[in-house]
Parts: structure tokens; sequence; C-alpha cells
């Protein structure tokens, strides 16, 4: 009942929570194949299964969405020398956006041609994001983190860098409904480039 | 077979049945998502959208609901030292009411101005409430405490004064039939300050 | 590639290979409320959820079936000082039948006063039952059990007494075509009775 | 967040990738039930029960398939000493084709008799085959193997032999489209040779 800070009552707490994040990660990331569905009124299989392009490719973003998540998350867990419970409520909440996701993936799949389905799914994904930055610095902060006093600072600067992920699909909002959803969609790709950057960044103090 | 009560089989035990009760929590928090569903009949998404509001409204419930028994749930293993026989039986009658959440969620979500939809939802809250309860202080009595006999007593108070939590979910049934369904559901607020309210008392004498 | 029967080699396999089980059997439990689901054509809620009581009975049942398989499960692979490659084959075979479950549940739910509804019922966990005490055996005679030779015989008889849990459900399903589907299902209640005896029999000489 | 190759800090990886490979396994293993479907159109249930046949024919074959791929994956993450950032987005892509194989299933269990049905499931089966055989040769190019640099060029050509699964599936899209679809799948059983070949190659050198 009391968790107290006890080395292994800490370790524990630790264990628990990763695998209880885990399966969630995994079960949200699972579910995604619940939204790929054939229509009953095409009666040839040949074009029913083209007709699913759009839903495969909204399988295929948040698999690697949540999947990346996922690392991130593992990243983040991984430098823990324990969780204290202001951390256990934040990453609940982490985790029901994290649990949330396949809903905005399948209106995506179906209504990805309107600009409110690209928000929401930009809005859902970046709230996950900005969730996950405000778990780094706070564990940085209330010394829940395994690593030295030395690096806190530069720690800290890399949590922060990590908000370009919600920066980029907040971005996308306005984009999707002032030109195309199409081209809200496709600023997406700009992540492809934030990541790399991010890493590179992240490390060049750990050398 | 057997579960002799040597250091190694009991933890085994223990390891196994957080494990698998970690699962039925993880996958009954995730299936809440499959409640939110647009309807077909609504031509323009932005408004669908907006018809969702309630059903967000209970995925966010269920899914703090079920996250904060989880975390109750946490602390209780986390201070046993094994698990025997009548626990496993009691912990699946538990997991049985965890698992069955999120049908009383989609309920709350499609018929929340509704006194049956709310009375459903607060008898099931109530009873891994008290089915929880049930497990600290059979765990106390029965010697699978981790801790030693002095705070034996306080446990137990801390255990009972747990009863708080369905006592709040059962009053709100009488509200939600006699005032409105609205009412009752503003009741549960009362939680956010039982809760610390729980905490504090629990924390007293470890100081 | 290999699993050679190094002492760290086999630990792995055990610890993997219940951890998926564990999956398995925590999943199909959960996804048990997919078949708890109100009709829409019945406008007053109170009587909607009345219309429910079978499908909240089948419930009950299938999550007292696979809770029950688990302890079972999670007792013979406690005893287990590894896996190997036709226990890992047979393991896939079980957690199979324990996976289709929830099908036999939702057609117990819908037509449970049909003998076909039943009978499918009970051969699949007969099924189970019969395939736990198929690994039982076949994990005492390779020597994957990790107790002593001595309890051997002891064991290999406990095992085959097992055999009364398949038997009650195979009885069930001509009672069920002869007298009456619900016949067949009181006939389950047997059950509650042939468990303790199988405990105390399991138990009488490991004193 | 730098994951450095500290030996703690690399098992960590190892142990928290594989838990959530298992996660997505033994969901997706577990899904495949919802597949099966009672008809609501057939009054009778013991004929509604034959036309699932089918169903529970592809439910079977695909319990089978992923069960085998994770048993391979398995094999290859315990013959690991960690996890490196590239291995991690190839099992992320691995997974994406792991956790899609239910809605291929669907279209088997419905759409048997046609060759779109078999060759959209061979494909992604093929597909999961030959991304597993890339990741075992990377692991032993990139020193993620935990075993001796001896074994190394034997352990390249076992890898390389496991593309014998990935071209059977292949095999049988051609043949489900020129000969007939009940051919191409009947050309699967082929696979219940080739594994066991592949054991007996694989073992050959290990004494």
């Amino acid at each position: 009942m009391t968790d107290r800070p006890t080395q292994q009552g800490r370790k524990y707490d630790l264990d628990r929570t990763t695998a209880f994040s885990d399966g969630v990660f995994a079960i949200a990331i699972t579910l995604l194949v619940l939204n790929v569905e054939i229509g009953t009124d095409e009666p040839d299989l040949g074009e029913a299964l083209g007709d699913l392009i759009p839903q495969i490719f909204s399988y295929a973003i948040s698999f690697a969405v949540i999947g990346r998540y996922w690392v991130l998350h593992h990243r983040l867990f991984g430098d823990l020398s324990y969780v204290d419970g202001p951390l256990t409520s934040m990453n609940l909440v982490y985790l029901a956006f994290v649990g949330f996701l396949p809903f905005p993936t399948e209106v995506l799949g179906e209504y990805g041609d309107e600009p409110h389905a690209v928000a929401l799914y930009a809005a859902n994904t970046a709230i996950v994001a900005v969730l996950g930055v405000v778990m780094r610095v706070y564990s940085i902060h209330h010394g829940l983190w395994a690593g030295g006093e030395d690096e806190r600072e530069h720690r800290r600067e890399v949590a922060l860098a990590y908000l370009a992920i919600p920066a980029v699909f907040l971005l996308s909002i306005p984009i999707a409904f002032l030109i195309a959803p199409w081209a809200g969609q496709l600023f997406w790709v700009t992540l492809l480039f934030v990541g790399p950057a991010l890493n590179h960044f992240s490390h060049t103090d750990d050398g």
C-alpha cells in the first residue's frame, strides 16, 4: 500500500509499470487491423481489396507511429531508477491517448479526404508526444533518472528538443484545412528527417 | 501441481499471477476504444465527431477507473510475499468484474441519460472495489503480507477505509434514479477527493 | 536457432513460453465481454439489460472455465524445468483451443436453449482438458518435470485423474440432446465437486 | 535516451523487445477467433455451424502459421545478446505484418474459393518469413548474435535455408490463379515437410 522507497519496492514498480505499458502498446497496435474490413457491397474480391488501400495506408502509418512511441517510451523508462506516484498518473493519461489511437486511425482510413480526420489524428498523436516530453522533464527534475547529475542539463535540452514531433503534427492541422487534407498528411513525412536529427543531437555529448 | 510453499515456488506464483492480472487490465483498458464508433447515418464528419462526445467522455472515465484500480491492485500484490489458492480464486472473480467493465462503459456512452446505465456502471465498479478490499483483508489475515506484524492492525484499518470508494459508487445509484442520471455521474467527482484522503491516511504511520 | 539444452537456454524457453501462454489466456478471457451486446431493437434499456442475462451467464461460465484452465496450466508449467520442441507444439495446439473458446461462449449466450450450442461448448472445453492431461503425462515421461523420480508414478496417476474434467463435459453432450440443453449445462455444476476432490487427491502424498 | 551499450542496458532492451513482440503475437493469434461468426440468416444452428467449416479451417491454418512464426522469432531472439536500433525498426516492420495476418485470415475464411484471397494470404505470410530471414542475417553480420565466431558461416547458411518457407508461399500464388484456389492452399501442406528438414539441417553441426 505504501510503496516505500526501498530499492526492491521501487524496482518492482518500474517492472510492472513497463509491463502494463507494453501491454497497452501491444494491444493498441494489434487492434489496428480490426479497422481493415472488406465492404460487403463490392462483388469482386480483387476490386474490394483495391478499395482498401486507404485503410491499409492508415494501418501502416499508425503502426509506425505507435511503434515509434513505444521505442521512445521504452528509452524513457529504461533510464529511470524507479517510478513515483505522479509519474504513474501521467503514464496512465499518456496510455489513455495511446490506447485511443485506433479510433483516429479508423477515421483516417475511412475519411482521409476530409480535414477533420487529419486534424483529429494529428491532435491525438501530438498530445501523446507532448505528454512524453512532460514525463521526460518531470523524471529529470524529480530525481527518477538513474544517470549522473552532470548530464542533467543536457538531458533536459534533449527532452525539450522532442517537442519537434508534436510541432510537426500540430502544423499539419492548418495545412489540412487551408491547403488540402492530403497536404497535411504529406507534411508528416517531415518526421522521417526529424527522428534521425533528434537521435544525432541526443548522442553528441554521450560519446 | 502442488505449489508447495518453498520460497521459489511461491515467488513464481506471484509473478505469473501479477503478469496475468496485468494482461487482463491492459486488454480491458485498451478494448474501451472499440466502443467509440462513428455513426454511419451522419453525413458531416465534423458533426459526427461532435456526436461522439458522450462516448469519449465514458472512455475517459473508464480509463481513469480501470487505471486507478490497476494502481491499487499493483500496490496490493506488491505487498504480498506469495499468493495462495483462495486468493487466486478471489483474484479471478475480481478480474471477471474488471474484464466486464467495457460493457457498462459502452452502455454509459450510448445511454448516459438513463438511470439504468448509471446504475449498471456504478454497480460494476463498486463490486470491483469491494472485492479489492476483501482481497486486502484476506491477505493481511492469512499471512500473505510481506511486512511486519506490528503494522498489521493499521493495515487492516487502511484496507477498510478503501470501502469509501464503493460507497460513493453505490450512493450514486439512488441519486441517478431519484434526481437525475447526470447528477449520479456528477457525484462520482467526489472520488477525486476520496483518493488523496485515502493516500494521506494510509501513509500517516509509515513516516 | 538450436535451443541447445544449456541451463540458461532452456530457462529462457520456459519463461517466454509461459509469458506467451499467459497472453493468450488473458486476451481470450478479456475478449469474452465483446459477446455481451445490447440488442438495438429493444427501446427500453431496463428490459434490454434483462434480456442479456443468458449472455452474462455464459460470460461468467467461460471466465470461470478459462480462469481455472489458466490455474492448471500455471501449475503444470510451474513444475517443469524446461520446455522442449514437442511440448511447444502441443502447447500451441492447446492454446488454439483455449483461444477458440470465445466463439462457443458467444453461441451458448445466444442459442443456449439448443443442444448443438451446449455440445459445441462442451466439446471445446473437453478437448482443452484432454490436451492438458496429455501435456502433463508427456512432461512426466520425458524428463521435463523438475521434481524427483520417486514421485513420478504418483504424478502420473494425478495427471490421469484430471481426465474426470473432460469426462463431465463429454457426458453433458448426450444429456443435452436426450434430455434438455439446460440439463446438460446443469450437469457442469458437477465440476464444482470434481475440482476439490482432485486437489485433495493430488496432495495426499505431498504432506 | 541513449541505450549505451552497457551490458545491463542492452539486456533490458532485449527483454522488453521480446515482451512487446510476444504481446503482438499473442494478441494477433487470439484475435483470429473474432473472424468466426455465425451468419444471422441461417435459422438452424446445426447447419449454421456446418457453414462455418471454412472459417474454422482458416482459423486453424493461421493459428499454426502465427504459432510457428512465434517459435522462429523466439529462437532468433533467444540467440541474441542484445538488440540495436536497426533491428528494433526491422522488428516493428516484421510485427506490422504479423499483426496484419488476422485480415487475410478473415478474407480466406470468407472467400477461400477465390484466387485473390489465397494470393493475399500467401503474400502476407511470405513477407513475414522473408523479414525473419533478413533479421537473422542482419543479427549474424552485426555482432548481435551471442554465440561464437566459428559457427557464424553455418548460421548464415541456416538462416538462408529458411527462405524455403516464403518460396512455398510465393509459389502457391500462381498455382491458385492458374490451376485452382484449393490447389494453392493444398500446396501449403509442403511446409509440413520443409519444417522438419530445416530443423534437421540446422542441427547437423551442433553435435
